[in-house]
């Protein structure tokens, strides 16, 4: 038997249900009922409308509906280190063990360290040395039973919970509420596809097929019982990261969304422009974390400094003022973050 | 607006419903009926009773339903020539008015004397070489006008019917069947998925985001107007030959397909052998071209001379035989081969 998605966390899943009958002080039909009344809530439900109704001019058919979701800092939290890079770094020890060379070299050193500071300074580039050294030479069934293995248990250590209860309720109403009204919904993340997938269709609704990221290729071969085995090649083959985004998008799955969601300057820039460029009516929005209280609170446009993950810089910001993307204020427009609590 | 894909050929998708409905001396009932009886058909019943059946040992969960389906020679017609590379043969007109100076260099010479002898002997590489020549440097909506244009209108010469008419009425029947008891639906072609896509969902009810191939990448940029566009490129990001096909598969959709149907030797024998190998019931399946009259008969199987296209090796036909992968003999498993006459 493949191994299956859904069996592993029915635990999360009806956190999920619960998340979406308990409405905070609004009406029981509102289907985005924890948005605060504003301009975000409203160029949804007016997205959706438009687009939904036959005698609108900027109606879509059915088979063109197509959204797509980023995941980090869009449907889940990012900080402070992308999951599955923390999902890596957890693996360094595992791989040590198998080749003790490493632990002598960087960046191997610092994450063995577990001094933090040292391990916030890695580059970019460091961290995909990492994810190639740690992703690599295993079976397609070894690396996706480690990570579930990982997703059930490792928490995240502000609010000591699984991280895929760190998905945002407001978020998940709007996949619900845009899949009941005929579209589809894809998540184009900068992170492996291979690792969304493990939940992305019960934490999301979004099946593995409507998944793709940064990706390592696969090698065909054998085991040493001379049976067929794909396992993961240490190198990628698609960068899901700036332009990459759209350009896999449309090579994957064939079409310009009609709405898209993100939050990052180096990731949704290019899919927010191409979206909104296309015809009729789009919807482009961007997540902004200003809410320090109930999760983060960073990118300049909040005059705090730049970080290194989930960059929402200045200029993206002003960019999408003038250009009629919405920014999504998560301190104003959510009026809760968290299915929980 | 985007290029809307089912309102190109509201024509063939009224002869693809009617395929359904026209029974040949058979059960009204019976969901197969252009299968004779037999093992091939046999196969395909079990295999879908024994993996949908809650009380079986070999039940698949309906998330992990997933059927995979070559498209050239097990979908539709693939003789003389693969649908997509007459395509791209009808484009190098059009392509040596912009680059005249290619008029005088093979392939293109070969392919504008119009002499079929020669283009018949022209190699993989070469084929590729006009591939890439005729489906580069456009964007991706010039690419997909082209292509729904040249649909519209190309006929196949035997036939004198759009190639779109030219699909297997009993493949037809599997993909329904397979779908109403919960199985997804995939076609892994060695040709460009942005092609099929085109006609995929209204030929064979399957939508886009479930179609890979061989591809070329996009690359993003700006129009002359400044709006951002998509190009395609003239190189491969993507082989779906041989291992390929199992290797993106697994990339683009997550998992181990429990069914695999094809019919080629440098195209299917790894995907089927991957599906076989899975654990619980999986069906690999291929079509062998045996019935000249009806439709065309080559491979070696049939002591018929290999041919450039679609080849069946003997090789592959042993390999069928002792690993239990059924071989579906055109000529003896279906008593109808296309929905028309």
């Amino acid at each position: 038997m493949e191994i299956t998605r859904r069996d592993m966390f029915k635990g999360s899943a009806a956190v999920v249900v619960a998340g979406a009958i308990s409405g905070v002080s609004q009406a029981a039909d509102d289907p985005l009922q924890s948005w605060n009344d504003g301009a975000a809530k409203q160029a949804i439900l007016n997205f959706v409308k438009t687009t939904t109704d036959k005698s609108s001019s900027s109606f879509v058919p059915p088979e063109l509906r197509v959204a797509e979701f980023d995941q980090d800092g869009t449907l889940w939290v990012e900080h402070p280190v992308y999951t599955q890079v923390v999902y890596c770094l957890d693996r360094v020890g595992s791989l040590v063990k198998e080749k003790p060379d490493l632990k002598s070299r960087e960046p191997f050193k610092a994450v063995l360290s577990g001094d933090r500071e040292a391990i916030a300074k890695l580059s970019m580039d460091q961290l995909f040395e990492i994810v190639i050294a740690t992703q690599s030479g295993m079976t397609v069934e070894e690396f996706r039973e480690e990570v579930n293995k990982w997703l059930a248990t490792a928490k995240h250590p502000r609010w000591n919970r699984l991280y895929t209860e760190l998905v945002y309720q407001p978020m998940l109403e709007v996949l619900r509420y845009i899949r009941a009204n005929g579209y589809k919904t894809f998540i184009a993340t900068g992170g492996s596809a291979g690792f969304v997938r493990e939940y992305s269709e019960r934490v999301y609704g979004i099946p593995p097929e409507q998944v793709c990221g940064t990706e390592q290729p696969f090698q065909y071969g054998y085991g040493k019982d001379q049976r067929p085995i794909l396992t993961k090649a240490p190198k990628f083959i698609l960068n899901n990261m700036e332009a990459g985004k759209i350009e896999n998008f449309y090579l994957l799955f064939g079409s310009r969304p009609y709405a898209a969601f993100g939050n990052s300057s180096s990731d949704d820039r290019q899919i927010c422009e191409y979206t909104s460029a296309g015809d009729g009516t789009r919807l482009a929005m961007l997540v902004l974390h200003d809410d320090a209280r109930r999760e983060y609170a960073y990118g300049p446009a909040q005059g705090l400094p730049d970080t290194k993950v989930g960059t929402f810089s200045q200029t993206l910001y002003d960019e999408a003022k003038s250009k009629g993307w919405i920014v999504i204020s998560m301190k104003n427009d959510w009026n809760r973050i968290f299915s929980f609590g």
